[in-house]
């Protein structure tokens, strides 16, 4: 039985990539307009929306668009689950190196 | 400037597929044989080994094999700079919101 957590798969697709990383950066600075967020980025507009769109799929991100300026800010919360799971595992591992240890300790 | 980091490009993809985290799941519970990781897994032996390529090009795993059996084990620290990317951008943003906490209870 594979678990599938269709949500997870879309967040660390969305980290997968240099671009979107920035972008997540920069907003866990603050929120920012699009062409803010465009600016520093070495890609066309068109390139960066789809970046967003990525992103805001991911649940990484929310844009609203108020007047003719479209802001996005991070949604801190959708980094938890995929934070976790690596915890998770690594935390899986250790105990494993512990139980290990103990059982060389007992020998 | 895009800051460029090839390694971790690599670990968020790697985890970016069920499959891929199942078998990083069941090895942060020991090393196992490419046919034990196989055996749960809806998928022919190919598309398995394809997986198992990925991680290791990750360094997410490591295999070696030894007579027949090709062993996997997870190499836990190449999960380490993912973990901490994600904490640092969490970090950040509470940062900020405890700075803007701050601002409107001196307003």
């Amino acid at each position: 039985m594979l678990k599938q957590d269709p949500a997870l798969d879309r967040v660390f697709h969305a980290l997968s990539d240099p671009s979107r990383r920035s972008i997540v950066d920069r907003l866990s600075g603050g929120s920012a307009s699009v062409s803010d967020l465009a600016k520093p980025l070495p890609m066309s507009l068109p390139a960066v929306l789809q970046h967003l769109q990525v992103l805001e799929d991911s649940g990484l991100i929310r844009t609203e668009k108020v007047g003719r300026v479209r802001t996005c800010r991070i949604e801190v919360a959708a980094l938890q689950p995929a934070e976790r799971w690596i915890q998770e595992r690594r935390a899986g591992w250790e105990r494993r190196l512990d139980r290990l240890g103990d059982y060389l300790a007992d020998r």
